[in-house]
């Protein structure tokens, strides 16, 4: 089932899709205001999340596709963190920026990936706001990926994120990274979480990106997760193991799709990433 | 089952007792804090309580039993409401010492009971904590009674109430009943929780009091919830009806257990209240 | 200085009119998000409300007039209380409705007040949302009242509220006060929070209401809170003594505007209550 | 002053210490539960946090020096972030340890600092708690800093940080920084916040640290902040610049004290650290 967050008169409520309809849990439960009050009541019954939702369907009024497609941010993370260099093409772009490319290429083949801290909730916009570049930075790009939703570990659901990334602050020198990845507006996320158990396998989602211009398109590429070196388990194996993760958290699986060296994004571009089953996350871009 | 909340390290636990053995809940799965949680993961699954519990059982280390001794407030009601002259005895009392008796046998005898109310959880203390008596007021008596816990207006548990209160102020002049019965440490409520499905019959419950000062027994009665003439159900559903309810509720019954007209609390007294399959709730008492 | 709240991008914000102008001081300072907020700072510095506001005021956005005329309920009170037979007329209506009119004269005559319960911040609505009339009552009215606003129990601030109650209920049994005035939507302030430094004296301010039904004037009449016989101080003192009061409350201070006996509210009804230097509270009236 | 949170009775109060005395300031004001509430105090009103404190203390009850001794983390950090290769000493380990020497000597002499994230307040321990090693890393420091406060991205304060970290994990490719600094326990700060109008220079305080195994003496050493290449604001400057830094960070200052290179850390090793002015850091160590 697909989760979204849609504007209630008074709060925020959870909305979840089946089929062509879709059904506001908010106003079936009062005590489900988001996907997290929904993962926490599955985790402490040992339900899983769509058979609490399939009780509640009964009870839970229709929504509008307007509501959907005004559709919020569709989770508060309590952190967001992203792999790296889990695509061959993501290696090889590592690679062409860095002055030291074999650093990326010991990721690629290492037994441990690469992952790192990318955003806060306050630094995470969702469908339709803006994702933002560096003032400081000259080359910029956005990074599609599948996205786990964990709930104290456990991989819940997916959804799409884009690590929007400045190319130039981490090339100039790879402990730069965090500068890099983490900024205002520097990560998107939506539009939907996808449970866990309707994603037959995440290691098979077509994926695309399409930026556009002044109405030009500038890039249109797809992809596929199954071109990941890495599984979506060993990378949250990797975030969870001897650290404290907290109650809800996401984590990027990395990029695949990657504008020519040329590109960088600006001001006004839109950058528009689907996945299958999972929807579209369009944002525009501003400056931060 | 009956459901305590401890002192954990860094925050309480809640904590389950099954026989002759209890267990720690939050140790279990860390999104169950308190009763609050656990209800409302009931309230969303559509799982009775002690379902949710019953599946966290093997995964939850065993208590000892200090720690049940040295509970807490085992709930933080968002607002505590209470009954009155819901039984014979109580009756006679408010006719007694008011001025106007006609009042309080038309409630008594009417089809609307009186309910009102009674407390905060920052004006609630838990088992062992000081209840309050006015410094204000002359003539002041605990009363024992059976307290119903709603969640979203539903009864999912029982504790065991104490409606202090000034029968000074109460006496002259009802519409002083607010000042009587709402002041500091006006209420204790626990010192646990037992889930509504553990309670064959709330309506068939022996409750007793004992005072004692300077370990001298000044009172010593018991009664039964029977002889109340209201039922929970009727006490709840006129708190319930036209309503906005909060999320967590305790709904008093009212009392049967009056000490005579000479009695009153002075600080320094102690206050056991037992009802039958909840447990034992003691007070000692401070002038407030 | 008069306190709003108004809608803003992600949250509320708080804005102050001063004058002919209105600032956003949310947007001057993040850590401002509610009244509560300027309160707490105040109280912590030692400083008066509006001299707090003042050093913030140059780096205040101004606020269209538009924006205060959509303001919302202008503070989120732990508990609303309220005071009752603090005019002649009141007492008067009282000992009308009432069987037992010798109980209203002697509070109206008492040392001490009759205060009460009113409301918790989910039962009150604020300026344009509708004010309640339970559906099991067959005569309610609207009671137009100064309303003090109090920080950890220090009056800080005044509103109008709306202590809407049902003397049908009332008048059966004065102990079921509670169900006659605590319900779902039984309680409107607003529009703003004046200072208490803004106000010269709270007890010579001129107060009106009209209550209007399809484009009728049902009632029109005006008074002045110089006609009660309970000072501010008076009824905040038995509010906070004895009392573990919360960190923010709201107490009416009682009604003078009475609607002739044969007058009750009906849904569609308007009522609005205007307070020289406070504004205008305006609700229309549903059935809950 | 010197601000510490010691335990209540219900919940953490916050103290200040001055001179050979100390006081409880959430007794001398209940709104005052923490640091961050007294800096948000400061903040809206635009008193310096020390005159808020001056103001509050006639009214606040002394407190013993046992209670000092006993403190907890003093403060709940939105975030923690730190600073690399910011001391001479600190850039010949990175390279020592490194295949990559000429990057930290890049970032030693660039005009962008390494800025990192560190850790949430969940991984961030306070005085007497374990700080940890991760099993499976094989090489493991502790790394003494001074720790600058931000309230809303202005230094605010200061105390002593310990930046925890998996020299092998690091040194096996410098993109698996994240996972070497940031696990569970991996960040301690304390024992007070030192308000930044205390500190004459932050470039020029005595810091040293020694590290104890049963009983043995294995490292002792001081250095002085004088011999930063860096200064507190550059640092804080690149962390707040085009950045959304939450309402209350910390943001260590990278390391001069570097234990030799066959050293490293043990579970049940004691490793204390003391910055002049503001106290001694000490922290047991275990595996996690």
């Amino acid at each position: 089932m697909r989760y979204f967050r849609i504007c209630g008169e008074d709060r925020d409520h959870l909305a979840v899709q089946e089929g062509d309809l879709a059904y506001d849990l908010t106003t079936a439960n009062e005590s489900i205001g988001s996907f997290r009050d929904l993962a926490a009541a599955a985790s402490i019954t040992g339900d899983p999340i769509d058979a609490v939702t399939d009780r509640l369907l009964d009870r839970a009024p229709t929504v509008g596709r307007a509501a959907l497609e005004d559709a919020r941010r569709p989770l508060d993370p309590d952190e967001v963190w992203a792999a790296g260099v889990t695509y061959e093409i993501s290696e090889q772009a590592r690679e062409a920026e860095s002055g030291m490319p074999e650093m990326y290429l010991n990721v690629y083949e290492g037994d441990r990936p690469e992952i790192f801290f990318k955003a806060t909730a306050e630094r995470t916009v969702g469908p339709g706001a803006a994702i933002g570049v560096r003032e400081d930075s000259e080359w910029d790009v956005p990074e599609p990926e599948l996205a786990m939703v964990l709930y104290r570990g456990e991989v819940v659901g997916f959804t799409i994120g884009n690590d929007v990334s400045s190319r130039s602050i981490e090339g100039e020198n790879a402990l730069y990274l965090p500068q890099a990845k983490v900024y205002d507006r520097c990560c998107a996320v939506g539009p939907a979480v996808v449970s866990a158990a309707t994603v037959d396998d995440p290691h098979d989602l077509e994926m695309s990106m399409t930026i556009t211009r002044d109405d030009e398109t500038l890039y249109d590429e797809s992809t596929s997760t199954g071109e990941m070196v890495r599984t979506c388990e060993e990378l949250a194996s990797y975030y969870t193991c001897h650290n404290a993760v907290p109650e809800l958290a996401v984590l990027l699986t990395g990029t695949s799709l990657v504008p020519s060296e040329e590109f960088t994004l600006r001001e006004g571009d839109l950058v528009a990433i689907d996945i299958d089953g999972i929807g579209r996350l369009k944002n525009p871009v501003v400056t931060v």
